[in-house]
């Protein structure tokens, strides 16, 4: 089915430098190791450099350091990763969707649907919504009210997006997200928990891609807000208010509550905690699993993890944390007393 | 489309002492810095309080302290963010839900579903499964065999609820949710896990609300239960067999294991995670992402989480920790030699 | 509805050894302490031995050693747990699943569905999909282009299963669950992060539980792959090219990075996370909230999550931890100190 390409033309289209036959045909991708005569492979990571040698790939994709090692056609660019990342695409591109709408669709009057929209089986689109040009919704999606889906945005499968939320363009939700649910509101009247109505909504940019149940809450009165070229993993809490910077990427697991500002180009590991009401400085890098209880207006790279250990001396260690208080102290006195003598 | 409502009506509903026109119409709510003049604004975090000067909101809701500084009119409340909430109630009241099923709705034929429900386009009902007056099942819900779903609740869209579950009157479900999934239930016999089968079901109470893609899961033998009042945020776990006490609120990505009992009127921050067959007194509070691995018999305030640190440092930190216990014997042993000269 | 089995019966079938009336009928099961006379309990977890004198089961599966303390018929077993889950499993079957393709299903033309299999309302099947003998497709699940559903497996409702993912025999997935989402890759092309395709798909064995609302990502050039035998709990994620070895079992909110193999017989506890490209060895232990972030080359038990506490001894001792290193110094300075005098 996979027409494939040839190195020629990868070569025309992306750029890098050809070391092989040009009119090699690739239909496919595949690591050092198993790629076959018609994958693509690459090397990025030294750690596979010793699987070079031996691979039977169709060409490699490589830094100009490793460029006289491999033993079969090979493209140099400057970053091999990102070179393999536009190759890929071009080799295996995204099976195409034809637009149309699915009889079983449940498509509001007012909505607008462009007629380049693919809207697959059992969905339900709602009053006012609109979807541009090239977008696809995928079997089981629900789009609320006043939604807007930009162009060539794609929402896989059992995808729920609801009132008032506007997504860009290029954008990618993965099975099982949800945008735009009511923020985590409640006030104490003294008897019972009663709710803060969720006035707000949601507003996702350009080119921003959420994975598979992530849930982004709507804002209390102003919108959530997911600034283009964000990328979010799986699994992931979005509060209400929240703001994220363009370009930021989150790993899976991880919650911000809400009405947190992070900045741009932020990298925040998988299953990191951040507080409420807290700046977090374009840049900055979170390792994995750290609560953040402050704000950080610097960017650098912050951590809170303690690395594992074998339970039982786990065990004597963290027994002893609950006592570090008095042992500095103590410690402390033993300098006072070395002084003295 | 909204009507709106006069600060003279507002305050005739709810109390409160108005400082200004009672004909002032309003149809909106907005921060402090943001609302225009037909919307309410509130001042409750003194955070907030150098905003006040130069709002243009239409009226202020605020503690008697600020009464006098607002630059527009006030509602003087004892507490300026549940007067608010009911206002905002009020003024931007939910969209009202016209009764009746979508005819996509599949049904089963011993279902009773009240005349007053909307049941939403792709949903599915079982057998013997009630829906009482003015609830909703949004698009893409599915309800199993012998689901009861009370008064006035509402299923927002996609989301489970499995056979037997019961919920209580004016709870509100957000997508994703799952109710009633088998909890985690296996035996080792030897060779492979065998499933232990799960029996119980899922009973939830009144006025519970429960956050996009959280999972509760059917009890072992007995119920599940989740009681009046509990506030649950997104993508919280819920093991088999838990009870979770009236008015205990849980922030997301919170997980607890099967058999614990939690007393009413906690608050558990998010990335807790609580362990099974323990007991968590009424009115704990537990901070963020705080592992908590034994009963907790008298209220109180606990933590469990180290606030982040810049990384160099915190490796630094955190390599001393791998050997705290040695330090402890060695900070003991400078104390005996201390003693004896 | 449930007919019941006889004692003599259940005794034929799994074996143990009963001392009572062989005619007793059981038609449900209970705790020791609610188990009325139709229904069989269990004595597993010695903490409930003081409720056995006054059960009044119909039956007790328990232990040689608690044999002659039963008020009741009681059948003695090697593992209590393990017969306990298999009699229940023949006292309370489940429901039996009829046949048939239900009319709202949108199912294409070049799928193979086995005629035993049920396929529920607003499910959707793409094309060449394989639906093997005995399999159930719940209500609002979606399967891709070229999946493999194995025979007798489940999808309880409001499952996806993207394109090319196999799942073996006997496998049960609860709602929500995700499979063969993308996995999380990216590449900074120096402007912005740009999408790594991926290629591979996801694997899973036989008799493999998925909890629900689990994310299982699609592998990036070769497969994610779940061996026969394991047991997810809800919201996990496990990444792109993954490999989970037979048998292990991993709690709820457990996220496992990129590329890390697992091996067979682990035991994962909750909110456990593993970084990506790590080795797991089989039959390792890791207890809750466990940071991994180094491969673990021999089996073993391991921890590092420190206990909670009070939160202003909390707040000490956390202070403390972030002059750990400098508090070693001075340890060490008191040392030198020492052993000069």
């Amino acid at each position: 089915m996979t027409k494939g390409i040839s190195l020629g033309e990868l070569v025309a289209r992306l750029g890098g430098s050809l070391k092989g036959d040009p009119d090699i045909q690739l239909t496919g991708v595949g690591t050092l190791s198993t790629a076959d005569e018609d994958a693509l492979s690459f090397l990025a990571n030294p750690h596979y450099r010793p699987q070079l040698a031996s691979t039977r790939a169709g060409c490699v994709v490589l830094g100009a350091d490793d460029a006289d090692q491999s033993p079969v056609a090979a493209i140099v660019a400057d970053d091999p990763y990102v070179y393999y990342a536009r190759a890929a695409a071009l080799i295996v591109p995204e099976p195409e969707v034809a637009p149309g709408v699915h009889p079983t669709a449940v498509i509001h009057a007012t909505a607008h649907i462009d007629p380049t929209v693919w809207v697959g089986p059992h969905t339900v689109v709602g009053k006012n919504t609109k979807v541009a040009a090239g977008a696809s919704i995928g079997p089981g999606s629900v789009l609320g009210d006043d939604v807007h889906i930009g162009a060539h945005t794609r929402l896989s499968a059992n995808v729920t997006v609801l009132a008032g939320a506007t997504l860009g363009a290029r954008c990618l939700l993965h099975p099982g997200v949800v945008v735009g649910g009511d923020g985590f509101g409640i006030a104490w009247d003294g008897e019972a928990w009663i709710k803060v109505p969720q006035l707000g909504s949601v507003e996702i940019g350009d080119d921003v891609e959420i994975g598979a149940n992530t849930a982004i809450d709507r804002g209390a009165i102003e919108n959530t807000v997911i600034e283009s070229g964000v990328k979010l993993d799986n699994l992931i809490q979005i509060g209400h208010n929240v703001r994220i910077g363009a370009h930021t990427v989150i790993a899976g697991c991880t919650g911000i509550s809400g009405s947190t500002t992070i900045g741009p180009r932020c990298m925040i590991a998988g299953q990191v905690g951040i507080a409420g009401h807290l700046e977090i400085a374009g840049g900055t890098l979170i390792t994995g699993k750290t609560l953040v209880s402050h704000s950080i207006r610097e960017p650098g790279q912050f951590s809170g993890a303690l690395p594992m250990d074998d339970s039982r001396k786990w065990r004597r260690n963290s027994a002893r944390f609950r006592n570090l208080d008095e042992l500095a102290r103590r410690v402390a006195l033993l300098e006072r007393k070395s002084k003295d003598t």
